[in-house]
């Protein structure tokens, strides 16, 4: 693509995870995990993968665009139902195969399909208590999927 | 695997997104992300990947394994470096093909092996700004990874 935001080459251990160049990597199958976070909570709302466009787009227009594996479509999250994830800070990982974005976003601040506001909305017991059922940490949906 | 936890078998979407039966979903690989925060900072630590095993023993234990696609082997996270990660919160997403833990971290409190608290330790410009150099947004290393 020949798109404005330039990637270096990577080259070597040192120069991804010391340096200052942006040298993404995208899986075998194009694409690159992004942990969506609230800048404000700093809930995790969403693990969203994006390919090197919607990576590009996300970065070049400061909104969340991810691909949706499930359709194979680049995807400007928010744009139909109003909940766009603006972008307040991404941060690469060590070896720059993960983003870590932290968003603002506007309306019910809803990210998740289901209608909860994080799709991390079910605590899964641990330790003593593992065999109990999921709980749900949500204690409603902010809005209601069907009726939208 | 005969062990303890028991999953249920995935039935419809209703019972995966809606229910508080736990039935992870692995991908082709056998793997399933985790997402990785401190419990305190909320800081996001790492993004790693649990096979079925690594998520049965980070459960049943309440410390953090995880299956090192570098390496291709179970990694009970800290264990040489005294770094455990002990899980306060485990979380699972609307399919249950991802987890939330969020941990306290024992020592220095590092997580990445480059020697930062987080494997984000760098903000990628965007917006107005995309094409200027990667910033370092811890500005020092919790421990040296040569010396260690």
């Amino acid at each position: 693509m020949d798109e404005g935001l330039e990637f270096r080459a990577r080259q070597s251990i040192e120069q991804v995870e010391e340096g200052t160049e942006l040298a993404p990597k995208f899986g075998a199958d194009g694409l690159m995990a992004c942990i969506t976070t609230d800048a404000q909570s700093d809930e995790v709302l969403m693990l969203g993968s994006m390919n090197e466009k919607a990576f590009r787009l996300t970065l070049e227009t400061g909104e969340a665009h991810y691909f949706s594996r499930a359709r194979q479509v680049l995807w400007h999250k928010g744009v139909t139902s109003g909940l766009v994830q603006k972008g307040i800070e991404a941060r690469i990982d060590d070896d720059q195969d993960a983003l870590w974005l932290r968003v603002a976003i506007s309306g019910s601040g809803a990210s998740c399909h289901v209608g909860y506001r994080s799709c991390f909305y079910r605590a899964v017991p641990h330790g003593g208590q593992v065999d109990q059922a999921l709980s749900f940490v949500e204690d409603r949906k902010t809005f209601d999927p069907v009726a939208v």
